[in-house]
């Protein structure tokens, strides 16, 4: 598979999101125009963006969205196998572990890892807790290719040591720190508080129904 | 507050996480490219969405970190208190009401509901679980800005139906599915899939280290 640029990365998957909301919608076509102004960028670029992948157009009806789709979770690596551990045996750590929607996108969860010895052994969904302290040598014979991070800020980074030890090729990083990872290691940050930021912009600047509605 | 076009709200929220990154790590002035290489636009495009705050670059020097961010969370609407309720009691919704992450930008979650009755009375932090059932006339006495739904898929639009009639303005969907609502109503999905997709592709596109390393 050939390296995306970074900028492109960032946004074909929004364009695959878009793309399932339309096949949901049952719409077998869609446009540039309508991707450009549902993910924040012109029409242009995201004509651009697609030339990525070998699907054309069709004038007047526009892109045909399921091939569009399935050529886009090719490109980005969505039809094989992924497997991940996750450090961090909280709530966060045990939604994502159970994540019923990971599994169509090829990621499969292998193992579940807290550092609080009384959560040790405790059974989440099929996986059992297993313990984080000198995890690197447990990580490194388990072969994952992933570490989800779900521990609190101040672990995180000693946490990514230990992954990266363990030879994990990418961070999925929930905790809100930027973490110091050597260049062949590809971190992903996933902030909630730009989601919460969009929200609250929409609320300050809509004015607040009357009451008699 | 003035009412920002979609397309400069999708990024701005983006520009103030590379921000908050950048005085992490003591960065007191950052440039228009940088910030768009780490979202994905051009450099022209960045200088035009943040012209909306009146933060003037410095020649040579860039943005100042601090005044921009400050300036893009009175924007946001970040600086004033949002009140939510969480529908769903889960992992994911009790993960969300407790994230600590939250407060500094303003959010104030008052209500955890769930439809199971084998929850309600349970205690998640401060909060006692509430039921979800007929949950319309409740929601409206507590007068909420917002719902957070961390619902199962099938049971979403049920939720968000109540909700509305409750009077939210605004819901944070958790739930892999799409939502019909008024256009009075604001809808962000958090869509985990996306982060997903970064990361697989990354991994598809990039040579596994050889058993040696």
């Amino acid at each position: 598979v050939q390296r995306l640029p970074r900028p492109v990365l960032e946004r074909l998957p929004r364009y695959l999101r878009i793309l399932e909301q339309e096949l949901l919608n049952h719409n077998d076509y869609t446009s540039s125009l309508y991707l450009g102004s549902e993910i924040g960028v012109e029409e242009f670029q995201v004509r651009k963006d697609l030339a990525f992948v070998d699907i054309q157009g069709i004038p007047g009806k526009g892109y045909p969205v399921r091939e569009l789709s399935g050529a886009l979770k090719n490109l980005l690596g969505l039809n094989v196998s992924t497997t991940a551990v996750v450090i961090g045996a909280g709530r966060l750590g045990q939604a994502l572990t159970q994540y019923p929607g990971f599994s169509s996108f090829g990621l499969k969860i292998v193992g579940l890892l807290d550092i609080d010895e009384n959560k040790v052994g405790e059974k989440v969904g099929d996986l059992e807790i297993l313990s984080a302290v000198n995890s690197s040598s447990l990580i490194r014979k388990m072969q994952v290719d992933m570490a989800i991070i779900t521990v609190p800020a101040q672990e995180a980074q000693h946490v990514a040591d230990e992954v990266i030890a363990g030879q994990v090729r990418a961070i999925w990083n929930f905790a809100p720190v930027v973490l110091e990872v050597p260049p062949t290691v590809f971190v992903r940050n996933e902030d909630l508080t730009i989601g919460l930021a969009f929200l609250c912009h929409f609320l300050a600047s809509t004015p607040a129904r009357t009451k008699k509605l």
